[in-house]
């Protein structure tokens, strides 16, 4: 693949934010969008209700928006893309609201947005047919190894999100096994959104592989900032609140840190709080002083900047060009929101 | 099609039980019990664990055997309807498990199975896990028509559930809009498992189409029988607890003739209880007394009849024999359970 690149354009720093990506993507994106409101229409009034809620409030697109640029990365000139991140969209907002489904124990304390108006049963089946419907977009298009690729990463995003239940409140998860919950739960569909760029661009394996390897380690960055932001976020700039995942008892790297670096006093801090989920005004900031006195927070970051040279250098079977600066750029931006 | 049968076999009376069909699919049904069995493994133990809680416990795998009947009706002679047959029953499970999460206001009364022991969450994630590996076996078998066919039967059920949601505890739902939920919600499934029969056997187009119409037919009698048994099973025969429905506020066709034929008082009587949910003891019996004396039962068996006769002719394209007459037995079985 033969791509003219200008000097200026080789050279320029890495920019932390979309915008190289955004621009890349807007005519794509549009198709795409103009596809995911076409497709979550149904003739029962509350499926597009529901579905809108989370899907026409907009979000990032971010995994949508994968798929798009991996397909130009690799040259790829048709509109098959259009559908499949349509596709990858939907999968992932069916975990979205699967996700937010409250068990009997969570009816107590906070209610996610979707299950608080309308409950958690239409969440569950409006993410089952968002998920049905990911599928015949995909048999759409009609490329088995693409069904094959984003079937699988569905079954890994599930047993992600059992092993993360699993491990929920046991403040002495590893942090191995909390990065085999973040592999799956969450790397696993960033994988398989750049991989499938790769795919319908008939481009050889190894650049698939390579694609696959930026996105499973973009979703790794990707969550472990987001874990180290339910710390530490600037609420204001960011729409994202602070402590959401301590007030469920959620462990991530940054508790897993902080517990692991602690005395005795402080683990008992970490059971009462996460693990029995006895929460008293104060606690929160607590945590935030013990992750800051421990440094878990910016150890997080430093791991997530791990992950993220793994996902820039896998890159480098491209050629240079505009694709694959947006994609570096994707690195970049994820890893500096951690600030 | 040539197939050879006996005058005996021809002229034997329909059988109401399922004899024939089990032993016709036993040898094939012993494969896709291994298959279900070997698909639901996870290294993460708690999917097996809640997965075999419903899949294990065995139930009739009806829908399954539906598959496995309708290709041996078409003369499939190869080991593909296996992969299907799981597919279907993991397709069927992932919907049960999903039906059984309890919205809020539930939680006051009966919890179900899978969810008392495990919770909301847990049950929401299995059936997405089934229903991603439905995905695989069926990628895995590598025909985009029965891809297409259980994708778009696998939305449709999910708007047949949310249709349900949405006239449920309304006691003035019409006998078309409840007939639209179970031609979704149920039928469909029951359509599609039919259908790959004729598929994977390569038969033209309209034994295809009559495998459908026969599943889609049978499974409308199925549900009416099922909604007519919460009011009159005998519990002990068929371990079915009457009832559930009426707690429930479920509006079915027995309510429904009931209110339309009832007087003013009696209307008052099934919207206290079914919309309002204001139940009292003896009122479960006051209903089921209601609906015998409006015969409420007894038309929706004869409802019932109707599609079943349907079904039966659907079956008319293809040749006489032990097949066919198993299938026809499925029927008749059907309905007389309601008895």
């Amino acid at each position: 693949m033969a791509v003219v690149v200008s000097l200026e354009e080789r050279n320029r720093p890495a920019r932390a934010d979309l915008s190289d990506l955004l621009a890349l993507t807007a005519e794509d994106m549009a198709a795409v969008n103009t596809l995911i409101l076409a497709r979550m229409q149904s003739p029962v009034a509350l499926i597009p209700q529901l579905a809108g809620h989370l899907i026409a409030a907009g979000g990032k697109r971010l995994r949508p928006m994968l798929t798009v640029a991996s397909a130009r990365l690799c040259g790829y000139q048709g509109a098959r893309h259009h559908r499949l991140a349509a596709a990858v969209e939907f999968i992932h907002t069916a975990t979205l609201l699967h996700d937010d489904v409250v068990d009997e124990s969570d009816l107590r304390r906070g209610l996610a947005t979707a299950n608080a108006v309308w409950g958690n049963k239409p969440s569950v089946l409006v993410g089952d047919f968002l998920f049905a419907r990911a599928f015949e977009l995909m048999v759409a298009d009609g490329s088995l190894r693409v069904l094959d690729i984003l079937s699988r990463a569905s079954a890994v995003i599930t047993e992600g999100e059992v092993m993360q239940l699993v491990t929920a409140n046991d403040v002495a998860t590893s942090e191995g096994a909390y990065l085999e919950v973040i592999k799956s739960k969450t790397a696993a569909l960033f994988a398989a959104a750049c991989r499938i760029g790769a795919v319908i661009a008939d481009r050889p394996r190894a650049e698939e592989e390579a694609l696959d390897e930026y996105g499973r380690n973009l979703g790794i960055v990707y969550q472990l900032v987001d874990d180290a932001l339910d710390y530490s976020a600037d609420q204001a700039k960011l729409g994202k609140t602070v402590g959401d995942d301590f007030k469920e008892g959620k462990i991530t790297l940054p508790t897993i840190l902080a517990y692991l670096r602690g005395d005795e006093e402080e683990r008992a801090f970490w059971r009462r709080t996460l693990e029995e989920l006895h929460q008293e005004p104060g606690d929160l900031e607590r945590a935030i002083q013990l992750m800051r006195r421990h440094g878990a927070l910016e150890d997080t970051i430093l791991r997530a900047r791990h992950y993220g040279a793994m996902a820039r250098d896998a890159l480098g079977v491209f050629a240079e060009g505009r694709e694959k600066r947006a994609l570096v750029d994707v690195v970049d931006f994820c890893i500096e929101r951690g600030h």
